[in-house]
């Protein structure tokens, strides 16, 4: 199968809000009047992000899920992305897999393939997303302020356990690991919650590396401090019962240096409390309250005995991991 | 060298036109009300678009340049672009040379970088670029008309002339070899030529796949056809006196199916015969006449004596090369 074989049966399909999509040499979209384009791109490369032997259609969804969550940490809402593939060979099981887990995810979220490029090449997947988002009600790391709560949405741990069990670091039922490794590699971006808190939140970020070394931007960027307790990593929303059943140092490392977890981290007013569990009920997303933005700068961690936790937590860094 | 700390020093730059940039989860733009927004992505793959040996500058310049021929092909004027770079490892000495190439390709055409991604993995460059385009005014691979002069812009086949040397499929003298290298490794995109064909020319597309191939892309999408002589192949602007040295069968090979050239190939009414050579000559860039678009489907194209070649050019194809 050629290169504009394989573009045609696997990722050209009618267009719909793009005035020209896949198969020239742009494709062309009018943006709507008015409003701002946010923009991202991730990279995702076979032995560093993702296993061999990963289910394409969980690779095509990762690849995408992992760009819509960098729209949702801005608030953005999603119209387009394009698609560079390099691929060692051009394999239609795969690719059909492949296209069918990212293309569910598009659609489920109006997110049109506008273009792209394929090539031969050691597995590599790289996504350019566009959104949409009225002006000045982005979402972004430099505008947390001190007093604000600190939240986070859904799950935290549960692809760092997948990852420890592969790398022979635990053991666990396979029934746990299986819900563990679709949180690895099926992450559910927060694609409506990150729009519902337009005007709500301050600061917010997708934890991709670790919630410590994320939040850790936050704080950078904002030049703010926080206080973090650890109670809720006894239990809370934030922690499945399969994290929860860990050891208290590996699931402390799980839950707060993990990573791969593309769930919100946001700062919002203490005012808004209520506003944000009433609309994270709507979305029937878990919202948890992890700690308090301080203005004194310094990130502290307190176990739940008040006591500060001194452990340096790595976060996930592509040149020293 | 962390990840953030290689962000930092080669790609951080102060933010020009966007409005947020490098460092966020998004990158934020504000499109210029009323025009159209041409986006294309191009993936570079070490040992099948670029040799290990490159210069690093060159390699930089390159990524970027192929990208902004797309823009170029539709006539839009670059914006801002994204880079997602995969690194075996992090080499400052590289890493200089390739964002200074990189940069200064930018900033000759005022194309800012607003955001990506850095990993490690194989070498492989992956770029998206944005354009600005007024509606209607795109330059498209369907819009041939029969009667159409077909247009070529620079010169042909000495990128391909350099493959073949480093090939060793011929010889020449080192100094030639540098100026196809060159060529090769330098390509120049016809950015204002794109933007200057607005309102004149009816189809264009960049020559990267290889003259015929590209040709037979407008065609297709034009659902015309064409008929070329090939006096020009034996004299004419388009081929360089390096080419022209090149025996008669391997020349017609490197000019008409050679690729990388990235000049631009465009169909125009004839009436607009004298607009375009004086548009091109305030450019400084020479255009070239080599055929007619015809009503009649297919290609033909004749020897200087008025004869079919009948040869078969094989365009350049990722997954059959």
């Amino acid at each position: 199968m050629g290169e504009f074989d394989l573009i045609e049966r696997f990722f050209q399909r009618p267009s719909r809000r793009a005035v020209l999509s896949v198969g020239d040499d742009c494709a062309l979209i009018q943006p709507a009047a008015g409003q701002q384009l946010a923009i991202s791109t991730d990279m995702l490369v076979e032995g560093r992000h993702f296993l061999s032997t990963v289910d394409p259609a969980r690779l095509g969804h990762k690849a995408l899920a992992v760009n819509l969550s960098d729209l949702a940490a801005c608030g953005a809402k999603p119209v387009a992305f394009t698609l560079a593939l390099a691929l060692p060979r051009a394999d239609p099981a795969w690719l059909e897999g492949f296209s069918r887990g990212l293309f569910q995810l598009a659609d489920a979220h109006g997110c049109e393939l506008i273009g792209g490029d394929t090539t031969q090449g050691p597995l590599n997947l790289s996504i350019t997303v566009l959104g949409e988002v009225p002006p000045e009600q982005a979402l972004l790391r430099h505008a947390a302020q001190a007093g604000d709560d600190i939240w986070v949405s859904g799950t935290l741990g549960d692809a760092r356990l997948a990852l420890e069990v592969f790398r022979g670091n635990c053991q666990v039922s396979g029934e746990v690991l299986e819900r563990a490794r679709v949180r690895m590699e099926c992450p559910t971006p927060r694609v409506e919650l990150g729009q519902a808190l337009r005007n709500v939140a301050h600061a917010a970020i997708d934890v991709s590396d670790g919630l410590l070394g994320d939040l850790g931007h936050i704080l950078k960027r904002s030049g703010v401090g926080a206080q973090m307790e650890t109670a809720w990593v006894q239990g809370s929303a934030a922690v499945t019962p399969d994290v929860l059943a860990l050891p208290w140092p590996r699931r402390l490392d799980c839950v707060l240096a993990g990573g791969d977890d593309y769930e919100l981290l946001f700062t919002a007013p203490v005012l808004h409390r209520e506003r944000i569990h009433a609309l994270a009920s709507d979305l029937e997303v878990p919202v948890t309250r992890i700690g308090r933005i301080t203005a004194e700068s310094g990130l502290r961690v307190m176990d739940p005995h008040g006591q500060p936790i001194n452990r340096r937590f790595a976060s996930f860094d592509h040149f020293n991991a």
